[in-house]
């Protein structure tokens, strides 16, 4: 299920985030990423780094559903508890190219975070 | 990349449901499937019903972003217009046994959706 370079990209990425090293985690990120996220399309690393990095931060678990992955394509499926949420899961399905994750659409929903940020 | 048991069967459902044929795309689904949805659980395939026919009338394009699979578990990544929302993307993890997919957990925001709702 790992011989697929997008698939390990996105793990590599994957784990990095997961495991509480987000910086190293952008290191997989190309700087001109497009990332379509339920809130809209974010441009760029910088943008990127603003709406993943937070998240990463309110992670308390993560727990790897499904990844699988072609030469340029990934997709990674996870559940996730925060500290505002418990079992929050997500998707990103990702183009890699030249090592780098170059596309992203990540997949989630809004309703519990924004019902306990209303809380 | 079809190259998988339950990818097979998770296409199956797919391309019944986003071709019109919803009850063809129910006899993929086992009995006593159990489905994550982000509304909360269900169990069996008449509240899996209930759940997925509604999303399945008012969808009015599907483009699959990606799929994948192995033995026993497939993932799917699509996008879908429907007539309250545009640009809907959904996820939908599942287990597969004998030909039926058992398990499904499934993300999508509900933010737009509730949005129209309310409009």
């Amino acid at each position: 299920m790992t011989d697929s370079p997008a698939l390990r990209t996105a793990l590599a990425y994957h784990h990095a985030w997961t495991g509480g090293d987000f910086e190293l985690a952008m290191t997989h990120v190309c700087d001109d990423i497009v990332c379509l996220a339920p809130s809209g399309r974010l441009d760029g690393a910088a943008a990127f780094r603003q709406f993943m990095g937070p998240f990463a931060q309110i992670a308390t678990r993560v727990e790897l559903l499904a990844a699988f992955g072609d030469d340029t394509t990934a997709v990674v499926m996870y559940d996730t508890d925060t500290v505002p949420v418990k079992d929050a899961p997500g998707a990103e399905c990702v183009t890699v190219t030249d090592g780098k994750i170059t596309w992203m659409r990540i997949v989630f929903d809004r309703v519990p975070f924004e019902q306990a940020r209303s809380a």
